[in-house]
């Protein structure tokens, strides 16, 4: 189908996790022309969800003043491991999920042409399509927020590997003798490094007696803390908070340091909220880390940057995925 | 050209690092018909090693009864970084080496196509090419011996990335407070698990006091050990040495598992001096490790091996580099 032909045309991009599902609708430019959020309620099972996510993608094409017959296909960001070949969700322990295919399912429902990847290599895509006028031959997303997750992009295209399982970066190892990961092991670059990690941390130093602005906003429990509030703080001059974040920022260095030594990678990628709250105090940390850690000439050249895609890189990452989706299948 | 003029045709495969320079001839069936071993001797300078490369060549293919002009091509693997395009070595640490045209300097001196590599590289494809009859889509090669270095081979060819650095994996920090290592960095594999890091642990145990068979047969300073003796004492009912080999052998568990994690990949090959000395003893350490700290379903019915091809890994890898490339040119 030639360009001009696509221009009326529209893409969904559906980006959903545990607790939420949010659905854009992009033009043939990849302007997002309205969006529509729901929560996941998981809990209501398999099914439910599915029925969920095509109500919230017709959501959304209903505030752009669209009808689904104007949407040329739509592309889902999963939790969990995902086959794209197959379009099956193969396991997303926060959804109690397993070999759901989530495709088929969507189109069954809404008869348009479906396309689903990882949510974390769909992010790594869409920075890599918008962020990028010339493409880097390689590229590593890194995704830092409550998880951290990564996606690998080798010669253009996204790589899952062999189980498709590739770019789990949260779970190496990087302090054998660290503090437990959810997964079981010590010291993950996840249980170290994350929001997660980074909120243990703070709440353990005020059980400990340390002092922290954040305590007098929010009370000794600090029950309702964000990522925004480590910012303000530091800017407040909270010497507590700027020393844990350090911390982190000195491991976030560690780990895209060992992935460099691994990968030798055009370009790095840092995005995910941790990032986006702390862009100007942790990238230069960051990269003096990466700079003092990894092996000698790995790093010439490297480009190591923030995202600037923040939270819509999912969404305008599976609309890109849907397009490009269209594009293979009329070759 | 077809295969049966290739008959009788000849591949040099050489290995060469800081202390030896190893060439194979090999026939069209990679039977090594003959080899040739001679020293380095690196502190002559780049000119009189590059003179050595040569004459350990032509020795090879005279002890076989050859003349060069039988030849049809060379595969060199050399320490270091290695732009394969260009046929430069571009950084050689053990070697003082950098920015070296190998390629052309051979076959300036030669007269028959030079085809170069980093060694690990190539001991990867070399690997992957005779121990596979089914051919993997994805491979790593992890070579412990002195230092630990890995090769990736993604879509059946060897990955090197951006800076032809990929596979630094002697260098991801899989412990930050553990010993300091060769690269200035705590806790990278290399300083956990290769061979000198194991003899280290040893020498130092025996300082402070615990006992050994081994300084029964070398004396308290351990002057001459080996992989083989470590494989003796443990047969011998060493516990000190049973105790380090285990330790290493967690190490490089944690390291193969951060690897699966973040490539995915359908085959990992294990090789090099350690290996192949204690391969009965470590394996089935190394497998356990693995499959307690891999992140679930990475490690679905992915192939965890010992290479078969010890010391040979090196020349045969190079003759098969040098004929893949001959048949790259033909095309």
């Amino acid at each position: 189908m030639d360009e001009t032909k696509r221009e009326n045309e529209y893409y969904i991009g559906v980006d959903f996790g545990g607790k939420k599902i949010l659905s854009g609708v992009f033009n043939n430019k990849f302007e997002c022309i309205g969006s529509t959020k729901i929560s996941t309620k998981s809990y209501r099972g398999v099914d439910a969800v599915i029925t969920r996510i095509a109500k919230c993608i017709l959501e959304a094409v209903d505030e752009c003043d669209l009808n689904i017959n104007s949407v040329s296909a739509i592309g889902i960001g999963a939790p969990g491991i995902v086959d794209p070949e197959k379009g099956v969700v193969i396991f997303a322990p926060n959804l109690h999920w397993k070999d759901v295919p989530l495709k088929q399912e969507i189109e069954n429902i809404l008869k348009v042409p479906v396309v689903i990847d990882n949510d974390v290599n769909i992010c790594t895509l869409g920075v890599y399509e918008t962020e990028f006028e010339i493409k880097p031959s390689s590229l590593i997303g890194i995704f830092i927020g409550t998880g951290i997750g990564g996606g690998i992009i080798i010669n253009g295209k996204l790589y899952s590997g062999f189980n498709k399982t590739a770019g789990e970066i949260g779970h190496i190892v990087i302090d054998v003798n660290g503090p437990k990961c959810g997964c079981g092991n010590h010291g993950c670059f996840e249980a170290l490094a994350s929001r997660s990690a980074i909120f243990r941390n703070i709440k353990q130093a005020v059980k400990n007696g340390e002092k922290t602005i954040l305590s007098e906003i929010l009370g000794n429990e600090l029950e309702d803390l964000k990522s925004g509030d480590l910012r303000k703080a530091i800017k407040r001059g909270d010497d507590l908070v700027l020393r844990i974040v350090k911390e982190a920022s000195g491991y976030i260095g560690i780990a895209v340091a060992n992935l460099i030594n691994i990968l030798s990678p055009e370009v790095v990628v840092l995005g995910g909220g941790v990032i986006e709250a702390l862009e100007d105090k942790i990238m230069p940390l960051i990269i003096e880390t990466i700079n003092k850690n990894a092996f000698p000439h790995t790093t010439d050249n490297v480009k190591i940057v923030a995202s600037k895609l923040g939270d819509d890189a999912g969404i305008v990452g599976a609309a890109i995925l849907a397009k490009n989706y269209l594009k293979l299948r009329d070759v």
